[in-house]
């Protein structure tokens, strides 16, 4: 007999089952799809009208969540936009927390899958309609523009976590429950067992979130975990806590509402001087381990908390080769607003563009390596000459240290366009940043083939474009990248780049030169990362990365004759 | 265009196209299926018949496997029967054989999901036909007895193979090949973009073999890795290769006449003076280690070979608990066979029984300890009574480490059936020894909760079945389990074993007491091993065991309009 919870949560199952069948079938065509809206007005007028003003009234305030009794507080972000948010949260002695999560497993667990896919599909429904709120939560914190806040931190990160919660459920559900096994026995009655399958997950998730992406990197290993019947610690970046904090107690009221301990979902929060997931992931109770970050941390991670499964989405070089065009100026267009894409603090913005330095064919014309770098230049500067028009592309620059490497990487080579300080039309104090673009040779390797985080570009000038490859790989398979751009109007090239892409494991995109960008990645279609080079050690979401968030247990017996 | 050797695979797929749905069909329903029969009735009179003759042919003979040029020869096993085989094998130079491995990749890598199940899906084939030829290098390296080397070395083994490659064929053929990307624009016309997926391998694979299983606990992690492009090193055991060798060269063969390099699945052999496998589970080109084995080198594998994905199946402390029966004469000659099958060399053989100091209720009888204590030790010495019968189920100890354990820990308790050295009637040089049953208390935990590889088995004397469950839950915690047998008349009681089961993730029996065997595992249906408890990281065979395997590379483009 399923608990009173577990009945609820069925219900919610039913309730949102067709949603979950289109995702399904999603994730099996990977066309284009996704269940919640990118258009602002497609939200309630009010629920829009009204959002800032929730917003502000989160602020200056303490943000109540469910978990054990608060030991202390912390909570120190500033908007990027230049004020403080002035939001304390509650800290949890880690013990008490990891115990109340752990007494809670055996309930969850046993709600079974449905129950839980049921339970995911209402918090991401809730965190839907909380998207207009949520995107000045991302904006203030991250340093996104708002537009990109509403898209990337509401619809884009919700259809994240629904195609984890989709592939969770497909792989659940591939196993049977039960089933009656025969085996013949000749002349003689033949074996008969009955047997029953239960899904069992691994123990305490503990998800790291990171400070430019605080919902869109983080709700693919919360649902995934959640889906999967494990209890999910979120430990929010000091930078970037509140739209965590806000994801949170939409999750703990879907769980209390229904029944289950909220503390199912529970909210870290720790600050620079005092880090705790270094902690916690090694914890024997913390089996799974999410990162979105850093290189140094995502290895340590890989390195030591050899208890769990870890997932880590790192850094890498991210590449576009030019080799020939039919339209530079189109070409120069569509990187130019990857690259200004607020400001180029997504782990998918190309750094190293490689052009051979005798240039290149743009359709009848030959252009030399300076005619390449001046038009991308030119480009850049173009896009972002309208100000109030630019900064709400490149929003402002999350954290300091980001744009103090602006200024420390100038030197690294020959400045094709210098970084400009901005100012916000709307923000006065808001720390805004163009890209810098610096022109270096291949052989500087030094320069270009570690990661500047940031609006921090290089043109490398290479020997010709098999040079451009040849590099290409050297540097990817060392230090991964995510996404790598090719450009070129000849087939036999394009085919030496697929190679590659599948030599390195990295997403390939071939002559971007309309309105689709190398920096961006769609849930249901695009797999974000592959999990096959040093840039990442897991794809967000494709079956490796739910299957080994659960084991399955069988019991079998003598069938009833 | 595909090469020659994809396209002759791509016939081999098409061929044996309804084998594979089947198995997928039966990795979806976990009912009794096998492809494979384990009569060897119905094998060709004239395979079965001239089987011995060819097995000996092979014995004082040079193994000849493909390879690059040859540096030097090992092998040196004897049978557990009594004499040695006297067969040698090709060394490599390891650093060549991961070169050529390499080099072979992106041809295999290129075939594609269909060719390379294709070939997967033949070499079972021709290793099915073998089976009775194989059933005597098995009995002749692990010391199995004819009848189980047939079943376990051969089809049981198979099935195993086969259904790693159904769970992978299921997991590739999820990931669309391609896809027309439509994202609506408003009014404007919409985005258009033709997207790829490639299933890219991770890299090399290492597969190492155990002396006791050489077929059934290699195939899984061999035919999961070749399935999904990952050129395979089968490292033997010393003490058991030609059951591998032979396995390598019928994957080779059907490599080779292909046109691929039949070096994809290439054989490694050492000593144990000189053991290799620490070595190339290191080489960064190794992405994928497979091992059956010792929690010491399991474990060592689990924290070094980071690089890697690393799938261990190492040994745990096999439970049984006995609260109440309905006839324990039949449990009692139940769990006789499987503490003697293979003289207890089974990684799923039971090791310690928790019996109520006090007694058990069966049926309408109460039974003290000691009673139940000596129906089993009396149901073992009955059931091997009759030496010719006994000698075909123990079978032979495959190592003398084994046979010495059972003398070193005769101390350990007190003896309630003490192990005999047999004399097998057509090997008078077989080590062929009976099981040795002790009685401790819960408190000896020293005694009872290491593992005791062999015909070693505890009654252990508990407070009640409630101390059972718990001291069994604390083992099982700590040092891991395959297998939990549990008998009990009472429904409250098995409620609780099976959450006992769900809470340390290991797979549970109710009530066995008539033609299933606790220890016996059959592919299709009984996951072996769940993989979530110290026992074993992985399970044979789920998704997660083949997801692993490879990543998905995309590549996008504008669709052509």
């Amino acid at each position: 007999m399923p608990s009173a919870a577990t009945r609820a949560a069925l219900e919610l199952f039913d309730h949102h089952r067709a949603t979950l069948d289109r995702a399904v079938q999603a994730i099996a065509e990977r066309g284009y799809w996704s269940p919640y809206s990118e258009q602002l007005k497609q939200y309630p007028e009010a629920a829009v009208q009204g959002a800032q003003a929730v917003f502000e009234a989160l602020l200056n305030q303490h943000f109540k969540l469910h978990g054990p009794a608060p030991v202390g507080r912390a909570g120190a972000e500033r908007s990027p936009y230049g004020f403080d948010l002035g939001v304390s949260y509650d800290q949890y002695d880690a013990e008490q927390l990891l115990a109340r999560q752990q007494q809670a497993l055996p309930a969850w667990r046993d709600a079974g899958p449905q129950a839980r896919v049921g339970a995911c599909l209402e918090i991401l429904q809730r965190l839907n309609a909380l998207s207009p709120t949520l995107a000045h939560a991302v904006m203030h914190t991250t340093g996104q523009a708002f537009m990109m806040a509403f898209q990337a931190g509401g619809a884009h990160a919700q259809d994240r976590g629904l195609e984890a919660v989709a592939y969770a459920w497909r792989a659940m559900a591939e196993v049977p429950q039960a089933a009656r096994w025969v085996k013949p026995q000749g002349k003689g009655e033949p074996l008969q067992l009955d047997k029953r399958w239960h899904i069992v997950p691994r123990g305490l998730s503990l998800v790291v979130a990171c400070s430019t992406f605080p919902t869109w990197n983080t709700y693919p290993g919360l649902f995934a975990s959640l889906a999967t019947g494990n209890p999910v610690l979120v430990k929010a970046h000091p930078g970037a806590i509140l739209p965590v904090a806000m994801s949170v107690k939409v999750a703990q009221d879907v769980l209390a509402e229904l029944g289950f301990d909220p503390a199912l979902v529970s909210l870290v929060v720790d600050t620079p001087e005092s880090p705790v997931a270094q902690q916690l992931a090694l914890d024997p109770r913390v089996k799974l381990v999410d990162f979105t970050g850093s290189n140094a941390f995502g290895e340590w991670l890989e390195q030591h908390a050899l208890q769990a499964q870890v997932f880590t989405e790192k850094a890498g070089i991210n590449t576009v080769i030019i080799d020939s065009t039919a339209d530079l100026k189109a070409v120069a267009k569509n990187l130019a607003f990857s690259l200004s894409l607020y400001s180029g603090q997504m782990c998918t913005t190309t750094q190293a563009i490689y052009v051979p330095r005798g240039g290149i064919r743009n359709g009848d014309e030959q252009l030399s390596f300076e005619q390449v770098a001046e038009t991308l230049a030119g480009a850049v500067k173009g896009f972002l000459a309208e100000n109030e028009r630019a900064c709400a592309v490149l929003g402002a620059i999350q954290s300091e240290a980001t744009a103090a490497r602006i200024d420390a990487c100038r030197a690294l080579g020959e400045v094709l366009l210098d970084s400009e300080v901005r100012e916000h039309p709307q923000f006065p104090g808001a720390r805004v940043r163009t890209p810098l673009l610096l022109k270096v040779d291949a052989s500087e390797r030094a320069a270009y083939a570690e990661e500047r985080f940031g609006p921090i570009a290089f043109l490398i000038a290479t020997d010709d474009s098999a040079h451009s490859l040849q590099v290409a790989r050297e540097v990817i398979a060392a230090k991964g990248a995510m996404t790598l751009g090719v450009y070129s109007t000849d087939e036999a090239f394009l085919d030496q780049a697929e190679a590659l892409a599948q030599d390195v494991a990295v997403a390939l995109s071939v002559n971007l030169d309309g309105g689709v960008f190398v920096n961006q990645s769609a849930a249901f279609s695009d797999f974000h990362a592959t999990g096959g080079n040093p840039a990442a050690n897991a794809s967000i979401s494709d079956g490796a990365f739910v299957s080994r968030r659960f084991v399955t247990v069988q019991s079998r017996r003598h069938a009833a004759q």
